[in-house]
């Protein structure tokens, strides 16, 4: 019954090219920001058609493991980042523990009056003041994220004074300056597609994916201390997840 | 040093129409389906500038709240599937829990030799035989997810006679013809944008996002029983995952 047919113990051709150049990069033949050989070329090597190659690269394309240039050619990523879930962690501190070299730009800090979404999120009146702050996360001087925070104003009272510690961690602050701990909280990532604006901040070209995400962290007692909005680069991130059976 | 600026307490206009048209949605005010009022009618009633309407909308359009029909005008997308992280759980049990009708059509199932990602993950030679089962996810009638599931042959042996009964649950399948149930297991989630076949087969235009899912579900003595690669359409779901600092 489970005889493998002769038409069935193929693997398809282009999963074979695509495992092959996955191995290579995983290997290191080639490198980060390193060309890859034309269709032509891997197409010769290979003695399959350039249909077949070309479905190969677009899988590998798609996944970012590796991207076009135009009029240049096809080159390889820089590897992506695990993302573990279900960890409430600084990015910095995330970055750091992967022996990363984080830092942050602020790009605008203000005081604002809650907006509806903002103020529920914080379990604050709408109008209340909060401190928003805008900030570029980046690694190794590529920027990986775009994140909006925002801060009940009455917890964190001068924090928007503090641009510059900024560049570091905000919970590093929040919990050193105000004796604010984010204990636990929840997240939620939708799939989007950048363009404009914010495929331009994270200096992707438009049409690159991306993971929108919407955080609530709370102190201990359960108070809200930060709603923020991020926009991770889907070229840059993978999200890990540990999978438990709920109990029958 | 808190106050707020006369120019700061404003909140962008457009989030406030961005908010305002959320609400009415989330308050039923236009349902799944209804076209809402074009730009010129929104910005008329609002008092604001066409510009300001667009880009609220174009926000709204970005996470999937509003879609856009060429020439016919905008209207309001089904609300999303939050799907639970950190659960092994059936697409099937998660749906049915939900109170919605999921069911599965079997695109493809045949035993085929496993290529090397698949006898990594699955932890059997290169080459041996696995019961590969592509399957939509469809639920109340709407195309949701593209799964290939990968199952060693040794542990499920006439699987593949099993089509009629894998229009429900595999997990249920594995479980009770076979006494293989997933205990416990690991993914992994990319964003991508869908185009071409991919786009295709679950009925969505080019450029979507989705999010490409890796699965590895292993039975409770350790044993993978499944590998699946799975597409979810970034238009109908978001993931939701609970979060906790870790230990100090």
């Amino acid at each position: 019954m489970d005889e493998v047919r002769p038409q069935d113990s193929r693997i398809p051709l282009y999963h074979q090219i695509y495992d092959t150049l996955r191995q290579q990069i995983d290997d290191g033949v080639y490198l980060p920001g390193d060309q890859i050989p034309t269709e032509a070329e891997l197409s010769a090597s290979f003695g399959v058609s350039r249909i077949t190659v070309k479905q190969a690269i677009k899988k590998l394309v798609q996944e970012s493991v590796l991207y076009r240039k135009q009029g240049k050619g096809t080159f390889v990523c820089q590897p992506k980042v695990n993302r573990k879930l279900n960890r409430l962690i600084s990015f910095n501190d995330e970055m750091l523990q992967k022996g990363m070299a984080p830092r942050a730009r602020v790009l605008e800090i203000e005081v604002v009056a809650a907006r509806r979404l903002v103020a529920e999120a914080l379990h604050v009146p709408e109008g209340e003041k909060v401190v928003r702050i805008s900030r570029l996360r980046i690694v190794n001087d590529e920027v990986m994220a775009v994140q909006t925070s925002h801060v009940p104003a009455s917890l964190a009272p001068g924090l928007i004074e503090k641009t510059e510690r900024l560049s570091g961690s905000l919970y590093r602050v929040l919990s050193e300056d105000y004796g604010c701990s984010p204990a636990y909280g929840k997240e939620s990532y939708s799939a989007v597609v950048l363009d404009g604006s914010d495929a331009q901040v994270l200096g992707v070209p438009d049409g690159t994916p991306a993971f929108a995400v919407k955080r609530i962290a709370c102190l201990q007692d359960g108070r809200p201390i930060e709603y923020v909005e991020s926009l991770l680069r889907g070229d840059r991130y993978i999200l890990d997840i540990e999978l438990k059976a709920p109990d029958m």
